[in-house]
């Protein structure tokens, strides 16, 4: 069964609703009104997920729904903003509307747990792409910028690194029958979850933060280039997961899913090193834990230090759409 | 030449800026954090273009720029909004600097004219699709909505209809030969002028206002629906440039071409008969003219009367993208 635009602009409205705090008029007019909270900053965010570039093509349609809100509601985690709206751009080659119930229970899933509410969008035909802009509000005196690095900071990450890009390498090694075997990673390649909760904590205890997309080396190095510092990481040092260790691999696959693999959607910070039990503190309230994986130094660029202090060249960092 | 993506996203920073009214963080870091004038609502809009659906694959670079832009800012007028910052999702197959630079020409030259800020976004591999987020303000108390028509409103249209639908329809029937014989519709096809001040200038006059994208018949339908009302339009009164007038076509395809050709961009609202004088006034210091076309009834639907007051019946209306 195929549905019209209309239809499925209906479809969309009638399970995700109109509603949701600060919403004044919702999906069904020219533009949605919003009421921003009287003395907040309004935190704005689009990320783009292409079919064969940002996912498998067999990924289920409810894993690519909440994955298209997950990947922004992470960058507003980096801001240390709280979700509120966005807006959908869905381009499919036809709408099935299997599909679509499929996209929109995994899309839901996500919107309900942070309370995010879909207050625009549009559909066309087209190969099969899903542009999401978050909007979400924090303080105006704070906000977890990438520029605030001081040197002396600590480098933290949350949760642990590397599970989706081991995934990945399974699915391009062995397709399906690869990604099966190993189902904790493959949850974190599909469904990441965004630390709304631990950039929320972090708002008046970090000096820096940005969430690790396109891989830890290269996104710490976002933050030292707008800082103006740079930075050391102990490579062997970086959190990993159970299910990561259990994994049969080299020493240096192993360096690489977690130095440079993208899709982790962590959040990687700084702050002043006095900050430290505060941290910890406020993260396990928020249910997150982090780990000190390195510290911010005078100078530029970002020195991944193997054991005995050797330097550790990647062989990619980083995640170029376009390469 | 092809560019990275990393080099895009500096390409766009040093061609766009980093500034504009209310922007404390621009293009650069996990969120752009943006400052709601104080009281004042937020209005918020998504609009796709993909190549070959809503423009011919032929089509310059700077006006697919313009475009993008342009049906946003129509959605944003159509609310009565003032445009203030936006988002770009862009999709490409390779993105070649050249391609690059004449999608921001135009881009920019209708940004600069609303004082609109790019303020983030997503470039990925892929087919060329532009999805673009708009984000305006308007005061507490006043929104030009679909709902708010009422029986014996006046209907009306901005400018004139048909010059869209006309250049497309030269442009399927013989392709860019076709088209470069009528600059003047295809100026109307490409480079679509936003209603921005006529909508602002509306805000306390009409009772209720949708942009004409999908064709006159289908756009005014969209209002009757939301005001539980219906209308009556005489589609031999429908306001037409003189370029159209110049083209040599029948009459059936010149209603159809301004009754339900989509892409005009211009605004169709409803307001009391009373307010007349003061829409033309407004409109005027506006800079756009308006016209009268047809009135909210009782009922449902949109009934399209031709000469002797018959009843025209279109072929087809509006434009669905999934047809």
């Amino acid at each position: 069964m195929s549905v019209s635009e209309f239809d499925l602009i209906e479809r969309i409205r009638a399970r995700t609703g109109t509603g949701g705090e600060g919403v004044r008029v919702g999906i069904g007019d020219d533009a949605a009104l919003l009421a921003v909270p009287a003395g907040m900053q309004l935190a704005v965010t689009a990320d783009t997920l292409n079919a064969g570039v940002h996912f498998p093509d067999t990924t289920a349609p409810a894993d690519i729904g909440w994955k298209a809100l997950a990947v922004n509601l992470s960058d507003l985690a980096a801001m240390g903003a709280r979700p509120a709206w966005c807006t959908l751009a869905l381009s499919a080659p036809a709408l099935d509307a299997a599909w679509l119930d499929g996209f929109l229970d995994g899309f839901s899933a996500l919107a309900g747990e942070h309370g995010i509410a879909l207050v625009g969008g549009d559909t066309t035909r087209g190969p099969l792409s899903i542009s999401i802009t978050a909007m979400g509000w924090l303080p105006p005196d704070a906000a977890l910028r990438r520029d605030g690095a001081r040197v002396d900071d600590d480098v933290w990450v949350t949760g642990t690194l590397g599970d989706a890009a081991a995934a990945l390498a399974r699915w391009l090694a062995g397709g399906e029958a690869g990604l099966a075997a190993v189902p904790a990673l493959r949850a974190r390649l599909d469904r990441p979850t965004p630390r709304v909760a631990a950039g929320h904590a972090l708002l008046r205890l970090a000096n820096a933060a940005a969430d690790v997309s396109d891989g830890l080396l290269a996104d710490l190095g976002h933050i030292c280039e707008r800082s103006g510092v740079g930075a050391e990481v102990q490579v062997d040092g970086l959190p990993m997961s159970q299910a990561l260790s259990a994994v049969t691999a080299g020493v240096e696959d192993r360096r690489r899913w977690q130095a440079t693999g993208g899709d982790d959607y962590e959040l990687c910070f700084t702050a002043a090193p006095y900050r430290r039990e505060a941290i910890a503190e406020a993260l396990a309230q928020a249910g997150t834990t982090a780990t000190r994986i390195g510290r911010i130094v005078a100078g530029h660029g970002v020195r991944a230090l193997a054991a005995a202090g050797r330097e550790w060249r990647s062989p990619r960092r980083g995640f170029d759409h376009f390469d």
